[in-house]
């Protein structure tokens, strides 16, 4: 069975909502999901998964420190992850407030460790982007970007 | 006396609204404001002003081909255009629709000028973002670009 | 058969040089290749490909204005490319030139038509950069990013 | 007089290099010049400068954690840093390893906080890469990255 892990950072709630959203998305399409805090999660276990989607506010264009940090030590992992499937959401105080440059900070991550991204056509295309709590918008994006990753896990372990 | 150029490509008339904002922006700073279509520009002509603001429809997150073809065909004036100043705006169909990547692309370009940019604290961080037509918000943030990019222009040129 | 396209557009020969590494990569994989310039390209036709490779220079750090027109073009496609398969690669004046955004805009492009791409952990992350032509380093990244492309569109596929 | 801080994450030395030869080019132009490791920075103590040189290495195409922690620290004093001036310098073990991304993942930052940013018609366009140790290239684009913003503080402060 398919092994996603939802992993996020949230201080004041938004992105947390956002995370549960995106499990939804991934339990729909019947794969197996982790939803973790980024500090509670040890870098070594990221070879355990088939696919990361990964959750940040939007801090200065990027995603937070706490999310960076997971990032630099999965390198112990370097080269392993190759093929695994990633995605990214975000929360953000204002429409061009860094949303997207924070969603792609995180997928450019994901493609050094050789990781497949998929974006979609419909709405929010690098990944979905809550400005401030997540609305009815967001959550049907959250839900379509758990659906979309589980999908090409699915594709990809066949 | 300072001279701006608001160049703008617009095919359904968002983006040139925008303009019309910026340009006000500019002229409430008592600098000379120029309005033109990216394909009425010169790429000559860019070296006679102090500061350049291009606005471009969000297309597949980056300017668009007509926007692209003015900076491409600027290299004539490459490091002639050093120190003067920059700024950018896009309307799109859609938050997380690529609005951000769309003004940091003309942005990119700008900086491989040697142009300056300044971005804001306030609100659209990179430059101003529209969701189909301009509202009173995109309105306050274009009007605000057009002051910022005056100041500054100001500035240097003392 | 897989059906790949790598199309380009080369002023001084560098991209040329490397679509055909990339495209001999392709065929290492058994798949079917079709190499052309983008202006030969009919936005149409891309519908019958299962990925597609774009090359461009880098021109003030994005792709030059011809591969944005066919980009640009590709919107009567909108919707109908998701689950293709992208990869971009350039050849740039400098280090530190533009490379890096230029392959970007390729890919976000990509992106917000629903594609799938894929990085690599080794070397050129996120797609092959020349430094001017095309060194031994350079014609292994292509031909490597020629592999990668075929055979995520072979699992693809199946 | 002018002051300017170069802060800098460093593992192997390679940054730090980098950082010095940047605080070279700034003492060149008569500025006053402070070189530190961006943990023995306080955050509040960014107001007393007139413009950040932040150097780090290309870990997964972004600034290294303490880096962003740093920049996510600085909040407090969010909007009271407009106007200062920005500057960002690199080093990655590849072409096209995302260097880059990096350099403009702080620049983002910087734009955040409402600060200018210069690039330069020359090389390294965003700012200084050193592909592994800086060689002699390297040093070039690091002593004009601090006269660079030396000499625009200098400007700014008129």
């Amino acid at each position: 069975m398919a092994k996603i892990l939802v992993a996020y950072y949230s201080k004041g709630g938004n992105v947390k909502k956002m995370a549960e959203f995106v499990a939804k998305g991934v339990k729909e399409e019947s794969c197996e999901v982790t939803v973790k805090t980024v500090d509670s999660v040890l870098p070594d276990e990221l070879i355990h998964y088939d696919g990361f989607i990964f959750g940040s506010p939007t801090y200065y264009g990027q995603m937070a420190a706490p999310v960076k940090k997971l990032i630099d030590d999965s390198v112990i992992l370097h080269g392993k992850l190759e093929g695994k499937v990633g995605g990214a959401f975000t929360s953000s105080a204002n429409i061009g407030g860094g949303n997207e440059t924070t969603i792609l900070s995180i997928l450019q991550a994901f493609l050094i460790h050789g990781m497949l991204i998929q974006g979609t056509a419909k709405n929010d295309h690098y990944g979905p982007v809550a400005i401030g709590s997540p609305d009815n918008r967001a959550e049907k994006q959250c839900i379509a970007l758990g659906k979309r990753v589980a999908k090409l896990v699915k594709i990809i372990l066949i």
